[in-house]
């Protein structure tokens, strides 16, 4: 297939709880694509997997008739691990019930007559900030999200090390001495991402504060004390980065990669934060990769859906 | 290049205390190459960068003179950090003086006016146990590399990841809660390398029973003394094997690899060692990781040249 300039793709990115789909619309070469039509739904997973796929399909289906030429195809990114050959859902937590088998390429391409290709919504994240975003002309980085819970994916020469269950990247399950002994979500314990997510810095809270339990539900609380000056809080946000920055030494040190690209709602704790976790880099990282750069994301929202689109155009032929 | 079987390669593997070199000879598809005309020779690595790769060269030359057909070319798997574009050495440390900078690939291609790649020895030994060894047929592996210091390489699809300055697989330089406050040779301080390789066998020893320090020199002589029944040796064995598992879980949980390979010395540390590695490992892996199987390499000391040819190959287009 021979695809002159604009190119148009579908992208849809499937999280717990929104659905957010837009046309991708590349203009001509080496011009960041227009993100248009967006629009969102909310992914209500608890009425199972295969209301969601119904879902996602009316909604390719919708931004298909939106195109003003017919797209190359659909890219999607979704929560869970997918299976790299078949497109379908290897693995998705309970967040998801139902979503683990659903065969989500099938589907697609079932009742659009189009390409599909399906990756995780954390590989899309990345593969959208490598190519467009954050880490744009770099020959890898490793990207990481701290939000709700905490996870990344590492980019090389411009493909996603996807893993052989397609679950590579779970940054947040990496023992991390300040969690040593809290249980984790996904049942083992003393990981990252106790202590180091949005969530874990509720966790952490409560943990290093007993007589303060229940005081904060999560991260924003704690970030909110800790901007008026709570010193608890303050302390909190420290330690919390610092230990973060730590497993970003870590992983520079094993990934080498040329920029390690940080994103989530943890971004916004605030200075006590990053001064911990330059700190903590500072501490674990070998003086060869000292200078790795971190930086902010650059796509905010829509680095997924360039991500899932990038991930189509790389499987039809141009 | 149409290239028939037979296909003859000269591998050269360079470490800080040996350079090994032979003729990998490939009789037919799916059959594993023989090993041939096998030499070894002392580094010598005081002498200086310019006269290990004056050796180096001379190696070579002699391999090629012993060839029945005239090789591909020449593959190298070298100590240091390589340049992945240049095939020369982006960095070296002290064990090497004067090894940073050596053009490698430049002087052989002119001295034996074949094909020349270089790539590092640790990534060498990854993909010969990757394509030939004990991940033979294998989606992806990471092989683990504990002897007198601790590292390893990322091999998935075929590919070894190299990182953007050559030093990805850096293994033993990852955050362990064991470590915490020992210098690593690196400069940082809390890492693996320290606790889990041979050397480390004997800091660890110093350290849980500092009465008793100046008794080991290293992993060796802790596994002796745990042979003949001593309960501290039999505890540090324990330990550190246990400190390896925990980053084994970690990195299960990052890289999704189909299979875990280990080699070293410090693999012949004996029964404590892999009990406590087997239920570290358990303690970190997700509940979808859980079943990677850990294996011990295959190849041997043939690793690196395997894979030396290996990533040669690569590089002619057959």
């Amino acid at each position: 297939m021979d695809v002159a300039y604009p190119r148009t793709i579908v992208a849809v990115d499937v999280g717990g709880t929104k659905i957010a789909g837009a046309v991708v619309s590349y203009g001509r070469s080496g011009v960041s694509p227009a993100i248009l039509h967006e629009r969102t739904i909310p992914t209500d997973a608890s009425r199972g997997g295969n209301a969601v796929l119904d879902d996602i399909v009316r909604l390719a289906l919708e931004l298909i008739a939106a195109c003003d030429e017919p797209p190359l195809g659909v890219g999607v990114g979704t929560a869970g691990c997918v299976d790299p050959l078949a497109g379908s859902i290897a693995f998705a937590n309970d967040l998801m019930p139902g979503w683990t088998g659903q065969p989500v390429a099938a589907r697609l391409r079932e009742a659009t007559a189009l390409p599909v290709a399906v990756m995780g919504d954390v590989h899309a994240h990345a593969l959208g900030e490598a190519r467009w975003g954050a880490a744009r002309g770099m020959q890898s980085c490793l990207c990481v999200a701290a939000g709700t819970g905490l996870g990344g994916a590492f980019v090389a020469d411009g493909a996603v090390m996807r893993g052989f269950r397609g679950a590579a990247g779970h940054l947040g399950h990496v023992q991390s001495p300040l969690a040593a002994g809290i249980p984790c979500a996904c049942g083992a314990s003393g990981h990252l991402e106790s202590i180091a997510s949005g969530t874990g810095l509720g966790i952490l809270f409560d943990r290093l504060f007993p007589a303060r339990a229940g005081e904060v539900a999560g991260g924003a609380d704690v970030s909110r004390l800790a901007a008026a000056g709570d010193a608890d809080a303050i302390e909190v946000l420290q330690a919390s980065g610092r230990a973060l920055g730590e497993a970003l030494g870590s992983w520079a040190n094993t990934f080498d990669p040329e920029v390690i690209v940080l994103s989530g709602s943890v971004l916004a704790a605030g200075e006590p934060w990053r001064a911990g976790m330059r700190e903590g880099f500072a501490s674990m990282v070998m003086p060869l990769m000292r200078d790795t750069p971190i930086v902010d994301a650059a796509l905010g929202g829509h680095a997924p859906l360039v991500g899932a689109s990038e991930n189509l155009l790389d499987t039809v032929t141009l």
